[in-house]
């Protein structure tokens, strides 16, 4: 498809360029022109076609464009564990309401309940996750079929997956599908050995790839590892090699100086989950020190099991709020870097360099915010509206590789909603 | 309009009952019968009409209807302000940014913006609000005009307002209109000397009436009235015989046990407002503390200036995950109770006790949540869903007086959503 967006504000997210008005071109699964139309014919011309053929022309009337949100953790396939245990002590609700489900859930299972979670995505503007669970494979299906750019992330633990098989995942999941990728990563340090995050190490000089995991999201998870090996466990991963081509680290809540020095060492990203973190009272992220030291910072959902909801307009609020109160400092932390956090941050994080901004040559992985609702006016800033106004109800359509998949309240993915419901809601009397 | 709401799941906060399906008939401003259907030949009876005729029949499609929420607390005529000046300290907000352009507001801006207030407060499924602000006689008609029940308070202080003001309001806006309403009340302690404080006291004996304010908002607020009068602002009022009929605090932020304890014993409202408290930094109340001693805890979204937006989805996940975050405890304040405060801990601090719950009798202030979302799926939890996962994307349908006003993402007010922002527009164009 080639669809023309026009009479569009534009928010690309390049460095230093303000909110334009213009008009954004997509060919097939790429931005070929976003600029203010004056200049188009010439850009006709470098087309090489004498008039582009619009398969759509789409009047924006003057609502905005801007890079689809890149929600960097989430665990998609726990959209069954919504709502089913909350308010329940982080323990228990780990030992006994996820993990005895979670070991019941087959391939076919998670491949429907992602599917579900792809639906909450669109809803709230994002265009790329980075997931981590159980069944990589069908997960990788789910994502493909609907339409959604998946960043898949090993999840090895002591329990599940091995070193074999993220090697394996990392060979067979990459390269193959246009929208599907996969980057190495484990569980975390306290569900690991010592000796399976070494062989993890190995493969990650193998490969020279990054690496990402659960970090330092709690408290009890530091204490642990200060008894296990005497290091936090940043620098303890750190010491095994484990981030010498760079990855991440999702939560960061309990990180020390020394910490944020070596990820800021190793070119890693830390991958705030404010909502996560709130409902579970996990704790308040230093962000405001990451900015300081220069670790960028991305934003995810977490799943839906722990947040409880896929939404990145939470998550902005919070990365920012978080970070008043924690300060006590109304100044902490602007809108714009948040901006950034939820769309540059998150794909460069996720290796999806290529679908950042809005510009020539990127990826067509693009939103359109609805401006005339109430929670939009009046058009002070219109950034600032966004984070700390912006809600689902402002996403107006969501387009991934050129394809819009999510317009006006309507799923354009091949799967409709309903059937989705429908085996979500029976997967979960299966375990009831 | 008499209107038969049918095929619906019912959650009507009557205490103790669960969420039942049925349905709701509405005659003019009110519930004439909510049940589960069986029994409806007596209940025409009882109605002594041998059949109802009915104006509409709106299958709710197995989604569902409950009490709409109370903000209770709100400046609606900020709305000029949203994103005006955010990621600014508190003080050079407040003196630099906000107090001169409101120094200049007239009337006229006054009620349009409060017009637009309105229009988000029905995409939040908001069926009532406390509003405190300059100008009582024109925001009572934009409030009429809307279709919208509003309780307004008196904001008198130092600067502006008056106690005889207070006194025209409080007799000359209540028992006029079905849908207004207002209550005595002044800004704060810190803006009010301790003359004006004792005459608004007065004031409170004379009609035996409760009283609203700003109260314990800050640390800062706290200090001072300890310097001023050696006394924690909740005592210091106390001591002037303010809460002799009751009333409530809004924010109450940084309270002591023994402000807490004056609290329950004159059975004032705690209106917690913790997206504001957020974004402007002011810190976690102890809802915990309240709910402990018995004081019942409301919720309100404050101004659209310090919040930004006005949404009870945003304020229900932050009173419940602040409090967790607080505690360090998952299990602290769960859904139930948050849907109680912002249904109906807010009527009651209101003076709405007819619109508390779905009832037989009681006003027709309610909503439609659409279930048919993906973040509402799957059906775990309804409850825990709107509080953990809701957003506006879920109000399909907001009533109030037996009205809709909102249905389908279409607005059915009088004045139109385009003519709304124009207004507001224009308006902050003459300020900039």
């Amino acid at each position: 498809m080639n669809i023309r967006l026009y009479n569009a504000r534009i928010l690309s997210m390049e460095e230093n360029r303000d909110i334009f008005f213009g008009e954004v071109w997509v060919k097939k699964d790429r931005i070929v022109y976003a600029g203010d139309g004056t200049d188009t014919d010439s850009i006709y011309q470098k087309l090489q076609i004498p008039c582009m053929i619009w398969d759509r022309e789409i009047d924006c009337e003057g609502n905005l464009l801007m890079p689809g949100f890149k929600d960097a953790h989430t665990h998609s396939g726990m959209t069954l564990l919504r709502s089913y245990a909350d308010d329940l002590p982080l323990n228990d609700w780990l030992n006994q309401q996820v993990f005895p489900v979670e070991a019941k859930l087959t391939d076919e299972d998670i491949y429907e309940l992602t599917k579900l979670a792809v639906l909450e995505y669109l809803t709230s503007g994002i265009t790329a996750v980075f997931d981590m669970y159980l069944t990589p494979y069908s997960i990788y299906k789910a994502f493909d079929e609907m339409g959604m750019r998946g960043v898949q992330v090993g999840g090895v633990n002591n329990f599940s997956q091995s070193p074999e098989l993220l090697e394996e995942y990392y060979l067979n999941l990459n390269g193959k599908s246009p929208l599907q990728s996969f980057m190495l990563g484990f569980h975390a340090e306290y569900t690991c050995s010592q000796e399976l995050l070494m062989k993890i190490s190995e493969i990650a000089h193998k490969y020279k790839a990054p690496v990402f995991t659960h970090l330092s999201e709690t408290k009890a998870e530091v204490e642990g590892c200060r008894e296990r090996y005497g290091m936090t466990p940043v620098a303890f991963l750190d010491s095994l090699g484990m981030f010498d081509y760079g990855g991440g680290g999702y939560h960061c809540v309990h990180v020390t100086e020394e910490d944020i020095a070596i990820m800021k060492k190793r070119g890693m990203y830390a991958v705030s989950n404010p909502g996560s973190n709130t409902k579970l009272a996990s704790g308040i992220a230093p962000i405001t020190q990451f900015l300081k030291a220069g670790v960028p910072v991305a934003l995810g959902t977490d799943g839906p099991a722990s947040n409880n909801c896929l939404d990145m307009f939470r998550e902005m609020f919070l990365v920012t709020g978080l970070a008043k109160l924690k300060e006590e400092d109304a100044a902490a932390v602007d809108a714009m870097e948040v901006l950034k956090m939820a769309t540059v941050n998150g794909a460069h994080a996720m290796g999806l360099g290529e679908a950042d901004v809005i510009a020539e040559g990127k990826l067509a992985d693009l939103i359109m915010i609805d401006l005339k609702t109430p929670n939009m006016q009046p058009l002070n800033n219109i950034a600032k509206n966004i984070v700390y106004s912006g809600s689902k109800i402002n996403v107006k359509m969501t387009m991934i590789g050129g394809r819009i998949l999510y317009e006006n309240g309507s799923f354009l993915t091949d799967e409709k909603p309903e059937a989705v419901y429908e085996k979500a809601n029976d997967i979960i009397s299966k375990y009831k």
